[in-house]
């Protein structure tokens, strides 16, 4: 079975919708990543660090959808990274109200050695020195590496940045950043010029209006399902990129058309996120429920035109 | 053959944007809703007003493309309707600098006496009573009626909008008016809410985000084609519009399937209208570049998934 190796955060989230709020609740890109990919009946391990804070049913429950939370490190006393947030009434926009790094602070992670030889790893939004830590550590090159990164790393850790970008096959990064790394607001454009930073694959997400595919010359379009209701839209891009790098996982095909599959597939298993607080609806996500969405996926985009 | 009657607009605009400026050009809805149809080899008429300043060979470039431009009312001294805007740096917004109504304060549409049977009338943005004029002057139901609107209409005409909106089968609106006039964000608990108003078919324009086309339960979503340069967007909307419109004329089949050919169709065809200023594109446009990029959308969009 192929693994797929990810690395990101655990975290604790405070949410607040028009809908509601929480109090703390797990979150982090690890556990969003990892449960979509999850889906695909893969062996995958989260590489993370955490405080003894978190509470153990998290890692428990994430346990028990075959995830391997071994290399999850645990830090006595340490306190787990904490963000806490409100969204706007369109749900667009966000204002973050705290960010505590705490034990993320000293993150320094370690790859276990059963998943040294990973198909597909999954670099989660992180410092990108943590990133090329991971890299460095496979003990052959993975078929497929991912890389998830945000604006805040441009502003910050630029060079560090473009060194690890330029070791990826893919990477996910939402339109905002993409303008704001290449400086054209063509996203035509702004892909041209990601692929001359290293990637073959750019995947460039637009929230509600959908995710982009680019390989080169060739380009995929998936639109996000038209929802009555979004309900928390937190842990949507990092469902999408687990989706996306699990699928890919589970087939091990990376062309450009099988990787069309995986950016519906992702793009399926994000309207899902949504519908509930955190990590909650991918909890309980059955098979059932993910085909007859692809079927809607299917009715909402695909066409028979007479080309003549 | 099938005729589609067209009321709309036909304007002199003056337009900016960050690649040049343009002097006086021709504008207004109807030209680009004619030229877009045009390319279905259909018959058309456009119903619309003019000043006798309007240059008659943008009228004989009209009627060489089988556009009966007989029922444009040349007003004598008159003069026509003209748009002055400046678009700002990402195209997705702009400034209305000037805005001259001229003849086409007291525009009293005629129907000609062989378009009073058209198969289709696409209903041009203007005021809701001048639409409603038109759907009275038909001797028959027409098969179908597109009618198009903006917020405009909304904040000043809201009785005479919903009248008019009761009596037409597809409205297209794009998203910000969409839940302007429903107060609701959600598309879907827009569209719906839109039904209710009489629409069968609601088409929700979302720019270079694509365009939505609801019919009760069904919901079929076209992306915009993404460009690496938008030079004008000036029309666009009209284009898809026409487009529409044009095909569904010429294939006569007004089902939900058939319709998502129709967005498909209006799609392509806007994204050679922001190639250039104006209408000039439009006016330039073969039918193996039409094709062509037909290739490129079912390439953007179709994908083969099992679904099991």
């Amino acid at each position: 079975m192929s693994k797929l190796m990810i690395v990101g955060t655990v975290a604790y989230d405070a949410i607040e919708t028009p809908f509601g709020k929480t109090d703390k609740i797990l979150g982090g890109s690890a556990p969003y990543i990892g449960l979509a990919a999850s889906q695909f009946d893969i062996d995958s391990a989260i590489v993370s660090i955490v405080g003894d804070d978190m509470n153990r049913e998290y890692l428990n429950m994430l346990a028990t959808k075959n995830i391997d939370v071994s290399s999850i490190e645990i830090v006595k006393g340490g306190k787990t990274f904490f963000w806490s947030g409100k969204y706007h009434n369109d749900l667009n926009s966000r204002d973050t109200l705290d960010t505590q790094l705490n034990t993320l602070a000293d993150f320094n992670p370690i790859v276990p050695e059963n998943y040294k030889d990973s198909e597909v790893v999954m670099l989660g939004n992180l410092h990108p020195n943590i990133q090329l830590s991971v890299i460095n550590q496979m003990n052959k090159r993975p078929k497929l590496i991912v890389l998830d990164t945000m604006n805040f790393w441009m502003n910050h850790t630029w060079d560090e940045l473009m060194n690890v970008i330029s070791k990826v096959d893919v990477i996910t990064i939402n339109d905002e950043e993409a303008r704001q790394m290449t400086e054209e607001y063509s996203l035509v454009k702004a892909a041209q010029k990601i692929h001359q930073l290293g990637p073959d694959y750019v995947v460039i997400k637009k929230g509600e209006h959908g995710a982009l595919l680019f390989n080169n010359g060739n380009v995929f379009f998936a639109p996000a399902l038209p929802l009555e209701e979004v309900f928390d839209p937190t842990g949507a891009g990092d469902t999408f990129a687990g989706g996306f790098a699990g699928y890919l996982t589970k087939t091990d095909d990376f062309s450009f058309e099988n990787m069309k599959n995986a950016i519906i597939h992702g793009s399926n298993l994000a309207s899902f996120c949504v519908e509930k607080f955190g990590t909650k609806r991918m909890q309980n996500l059955k098979k059932t429920e993910i085909f007859a969405r692809l079927q809607q996926f299917k009715e909402l985009t695909q066409f028979e035109i007479e080309l003549s």
